[in-house]
């Protein structure tokens, strides 16, 4: 689990990937709570014009700045995948949330730096709350540093996740058994729950049926908590992740959450 | 489903009304995101000392205001209930949004004029945002009117829920029916739900297992917005109601909803 990164990500990118959340939140928040067409993707999930424009307006700044990195964004083809340093982005983490006036999408961007998530933006644009995390340092909410907070076992643990119908086959009764081994569960809190977990208000974010762009950015800031955040498997994620995560705050509860989920 | 008051909610009333959500956000936000004792009540729900104070911040105000009035809230005794003008209180809706540091927690405050819902108010304090609905005047949100939007079938209806285990019984196969039929759910809104479909961003808000505080503050926001809210079984909500509701943006689906959730 320790990172291959002997020094901490250097100041001017924690500053650049703020720069991007700036960049995508004044074209998210043109459109939030306005008309707007939504189109249905092969997924069946929803996009905008918003999603579309705020990732080309990161990746515009990132061509323009670091020519040489690469980008995976949800919207677009990838550019430069195999460099160094790889963006990922989700221009707007909870469409349906933006397009029902739900004040918690979000933007997600992460910096993968040889092939580790090394720095990730929790953005959340109508609400004025962005988390960042990156190896070497704390994780910051609007500039303050954040700790996840004690959970020494599940029974009182509060547990997050999107939606119960993001769950299919065997995850199903895999987070039926999480679920009900904890407190209670909120549904619906997008990518927030990542950085509620970060800030110490919950104790797990749980999620199944994802892609790596909505996930990647919150290790970094649920890491620099103090907690841990994996696959189901208890496997570092990476770009070739599949679509089951876990962050919780107390690594203590780390193993028993993995036990319950592959019982 | 006309309303028997032939004249409009006074003015006066609903200044008074915002007054009260006023005071009560003023309690709510001494204690979001800060550390907080939770209780557990009888029914398994939490409850803490902001659920509390920010409810006796609203009877002092009716009190000292008011005090022919009659009051009902959720963490107190009823004081007056057969008075003309009962205010119904839920100081905080979605406490666990509340102590989980969700920013979609709420305040309800509905004033029953000789037994109907003539005058609501939900307030969004950490968002600042705030729905009044009053018999003869159009509902606003901050200020400003709004309007449900039109969905003259269900088959692209956003559809919003707080969560899926409030439904027992009948009632999980019932609100299967009404899901499946329609675009998509989402969970967790709260009451922030209601006033999603005034304001034309959603087109069902549908609950189960609600008491009173939970959902006739919503009654006059969405009726004001055009739109109309109902139990299960289409009759008009007042203090004698159960614990089923639905409200809709755009009436004609009405009966189509109530159709698949009584099949």
């Amino acid at each position: 689990m320790t990172s291959i990164h002997s020094k901490s990500v250097p100041q001017s990118l924690i500053d650049f990937a703020s720069s991007l959340a700036d960049a995508a939140s004044a074209v998210t928040m043109r459109h939030f709570r306005q008309p707007i067409d939504v189109e249905t993707k092969a997924d069946a999930s929803p996009v905008t014009i918003a999603d579309k424009q705020a990732e080309l307006a990161i990746r515009a700044l990132i061509e323009k700045t670091y020519p040489g990195h690469g980008v995976i964004g949800e919207e677009f083809p990838p550019v430069n995948p195999g460099s160094e340093f790889v963006w990922v982005i989700d221009p707007i983490d909870g469409t349906k949330s933006f397009i029902t006036g739900r004040p918690l999408f979000g933007t997600l961007i992460a910096l993968m730096w040889q092939g580790e998530a090394a720095l990730g933006v929790i953005e959340h644009a109508a609400l004025g709350e962005r988390w960042i995390g990156a190896t070497g340092h704390p994780t910051t909410f609007n500039g303050n540093p954040v700790r996840a907070r004690a959970c020494p076992n599940l029974v009182k643990s509060a547990l997050m996740t999107s939606s119960p119908h993001y769950y299919k086959g065997t995850a199903v009764d895999a987070f039926e058994r999480l679920r009900r081994s904890g407190g209670f569960v909120m549904y619906g809190t997008e990518c927030m729950a990542y950085g509620l977990v970060a800030s110490g208000f919950a104790d797990i974010a749980i999620e199944a049926g994802m892609d790596i762009f909505d996930y990647l950015a919150a290790v970094p800031v649920i890491e620099g908590a103090g907690g841990i955040m994996t696959d189901w498997q208890g496997r570092r994620l990476d770009l070739t992740s599949g679509d089951q995560v876990i962050g919780v705050g107390d690594p203590r509860i780390h193993d028993e959450a993995l036990s319950l989920l592959n019982a």
